[in-house]
C-alpha cells in the first residue's frame, strides 16, 4: 500500500532555499509569487493489510526517520486506490 | 492564494536516496517497508484572483524552474481555503 508523507519547515523556521526560489522567481518575471516554500515528499510503499495500519507505520516512520521534529512538521496521507 | 507543487523523480528513473532511505529503514526494523521514493514538495503563495489563474502561474513556474521535465514530473494542486 501506497503512503505519502509531505515534511515541511514550521511557519517560524526561516526557509533560505524557498527564500532563494522566490527571488529567482521574481527576476525571472514572476512577481505575483509572493512566497515559496520547500519541503520533501516521500512516497512509501508499505506492506499493510489496511490503511490505518500503512498510515501507522507510515507516520511512525516519518517521526523518527524522515522529519527532524524540531524544526520540521509532517503530514502522512493515504491515498485512495 | 496558496499552489501545491509536488516533484517527483520519473518511475524509469532511478532514485539513490530513495534507496538508501529505505535500507536504512530495513536495518532499523521496518521490514514491511518496500520501496521508498523521494521527492519535492513547494507551497507557493501565488497572487491570483482565480484558483484557475493560479494553477496557471504555478504550473508554468513548475515547468520552467522546479522541475526538470527530462527525469521529473510535477503535479500542481490548488488547496481549497
Amino acid at each position: 500500500m501506497k503512503a505519502r508523507v509531505f515534511v515541511t519547515l514550521k511557519p517560524s523556521v526561516f526557509d533560505p532555499q524557498g527564500k532563494t526560489i522566490a527571488d529567482a522567481l521574481h527576476s525571472l518575471g514572476y512577481t505575483g509569487v509572493a512566497d515559496v516554500r520547500q519541503g520533501k515528499f516521500f512516497e512509501i510503499d508499505v506492506e499493510a493489510r489496511t490503511a490505518d495500519q500503512a498510515f501507522h507505520v507510515a507516520s511512525e516512520v516519518a517521526d523518527k526517520v524522515l522529519a527532524n521534529p524540531v524544526i520540521e512538521s509532517y503530514r502522512v496521507e493515504i491515498p485512495e486506490s
